[in-house]
């Protein structure tokens, strides 16, 4: 098992020698309890079983922050500076239960009906991968992620920087599958799809069930995935089958999907008719306000993030580009005052991807305020503030996603 | 824990709905026993210990064949069709035992000398840390990967194609090091590394120390990695520090590294002076014969390996150009009667890495001989036959590498 220990974890992190052991988290985010998954100890295990859901108990819960059962955020301090994000360190984000444990038994046999097209069908996975296959990397994020720097309060699950990672997706592209079938309708303008779960009893389903609409452009990058940093794509995210629209928010890429449909309007389903909408303080959601599609620029500080030594520090952190590339990135360790071009660090996975970045730099005895500011290739900056919103979507500024240095 | 399932494995692969949950290879390939590292079986565990040895029990043991406590090789059908190797499905070749297992419980204190500079100096990883860091793709590549297909039953491990795996490093470049002491001492023709190892009592060390020499070209590219995919470098990989030489054979990647020197002869040390050398079939080794130092053009197929249904199939497998980029691969079904160009799959990390690669094509009933043929970026292509010689080192030849399908 490859055992995430990012490499800014220093050198008390557990299980250098043997990456199967780890630490769990136990309460508090310091508070540690050595375990080898090759031995594992009851306590351990009960603490695991407690915290994680059955459907992720294969995650690394000493990398994650259970919010709930549908709901599980990337430690700041365990997104590394690596260029992928290993899945049992990805964050996890559930608008409703997942469907049965025995869905991805068979994942070939998962069905998608293809609707809007010239000549409908229904595809089995099995089917999908003989139409080609496609390994796109891209960020994930949860439109909420950042939710708990709003100062109203947004409501929702209080993501902190960890409803994001950075993962490989294998599956068929979505245009090579729409071509088979004749093309989208005249008249197509959007691409709305149905998730797979169970709708729970007595609720109108409009009101619960994930159907979201993202404009026809999406199908340029679009793509049906069945597999996730090179593993069948697990229950936990999506698995049978998801669609992936990289460069938007992860509620866009529609889990156990069981329909895509090239229609005329937006699906009246709650959550894209009201729900996941930019609107000011206090407003109710409604389709006339900004739909959370595409992804703007952003980047944050993954390590140090409270304590370091004076002398040279190597300062690191993330950054992407949403929707376009990520053209660079800054580093500031005064909160804004000065700023100084920071490094990629490794290899350029795509325009969805986000990318590692370093800077070098001597630090004083003191406190510093590290921040960072990525630009996209369009040339957007990363804003100093926050759009408020009634529910702390989109949050990209980066002044409250720095971090306070004490250097002693 | 992040499970190599690779996606080729089909539908049947065990785990799918939780990565935690593996097959453990029980005696034959074929032969499984499902198991969960979150409810691990009293049974499994023996098994486990059994077959890999303490300081990589962390490893994926479905997804390994272990040849012997120090050399465990990727099974074919996990390599995958990923642009990066999990370290737990990553092959282990160790010339000595591993150093105590404590050797990484500290990692930023372990302390490489480095001699032949102008001011030789002794460094700590958390000095090397400070002064520069880099994220490198790169094969690695056992010199006797591919040995089994030798006829003339090669001594050694017999690898077949699993002695290969390509993972992420990360550490500082050997020149940036260099260059902070003041350079190469004039003279320097080689980079002289040895490894940590605790030598056997009783015997020469110069017959048994891992001490090898690379040409000074090789400071172009060299790091001293303490990361291994975004997390500490393994004992089982080295950890806490290696010299890495991408595009280079295995062998010269030395672990454990205590000591880089710059020197002007190669060393006598057994493993450089007649080990690791090519020569004739019945030949000894001398220091005259050429030594493995940078690795030559490969490919072979991932997936499917044995059986398939008639009809549209897609081929997987990987290619890389070894010390120079591969610039294309191509695919043949019938034994290498007829080609047809094969599509790189995912992001291209590099020049030192591989290349996942894809080839669609319908096949009828019957018996199909599947071969690859990667060319590099200088127009070498991989030869069809094998340079026969003592030890079966570095075998590219396309025909031994090719897998005969079976379709009905």
């Amino acid at each position: 098992m490859t055992r995430p220990i990012p490499l800014q974890r220093g050198p008390n992190s557990p299980g250098l020698d043997n990456p199967g052991r780890r630490a769990l988290l136990v309460g508090s985010a310091g508070a540690m309890a050595s375990v080898s998954l090759l031995g594992f100890t009851p306590l351990a295990r009960a603490q695991s079983a407690m915290t994680l859901p059955d459907y992720a108990a294969w995650k690394d819960q000493s990398a994650l922050i259970v919010h709930s059962a549908n709901t599980m955020e990337t430690r700041r301090d365990a997104i590394g500076s690596g260029v992928l994000t290993p899945s049992d360190r990805l964050f996890v984000r559930n608008n409703l239960p997942p469907p049965p444990a025995d869905v991805t038994d068979q994942p070939d046999t998962w069905a998608v009906r293809i609707d809007g097209v010239k000549n409908p069908k229904t595809l089995t996975v099995a089917e999908l991968k003989s139409l080609g296959v496609v390994t796109v990397a891209s960020v994930l994020q949860c439109s909420g992620n950042g939710r708990a720097f709003f100062p109203h309060g947004a409501s929702g699950t209080q993501w902190s920087v960890g409803a994001a990672g950075c993962v490989m997706w294998t599956g068929v592209p979505l245009k090579t599958v729409v071509e088979a079938l004749g093309g989208p309708v005249a008249g197509a303008t959007y691409i709305t799809s149905t998730g797979g779960e169970t709708l729970p009893d007595g609720l109108d389903p409009k009101t619960v069930v994930v159907e979201r609409s993202v404009p026809t452009r999406a199908l340029e990058h679009a793509l049906l995935a069945w597999g996730l940093n090179d593993e069948p794509l697990p229950r936990a995210h999506g698995g049978p089958l998801r669609l992936v629209v990289p460069g938007y928010y992860g509620v866009n890429n529609v889990k156990y999907v069981k329909r895509v449909a090239f229609t005329e309007q937006q699906t009246d389903a709650k959550i894209q008719a009201s729900g996941y909408r930019i609107r000011d303080v206090g407003m109710k959601g409604a389709p006339d306000q900004p739909s959370m599609w595409e992804m703007n620029v952003k980047s944050w500080i993954t390590a140090p993030l409270s304590e370091s030594r004076p002398g040279r520090t190597m300062i690191y952190g993330v950054a992407f580009g949403g929707s376009r590339a990520v053209a660079g990135v800054e580093v500031s360790t005064d909160g804004g005052e000065h700023w100084q071009p920071a490094r990629f660090l490794g290899p350029d996975l795509g325009p969805f991807a986000w990318r590692p970045f370093v800077f070098a730099t001597d630090l004083s005895a003191g406190e510093h305020r590290l921040v960072s500011r990525a630009t996209d290739v369009d040339g957007n900056p990363q804003p100093e503030g926050r759009k408020d919103n009634e529910r702390g979507y989109g949050h990209n500024g980066w002044r409250d996603h720095g971090v306070t240095l004490t250097v002693a």
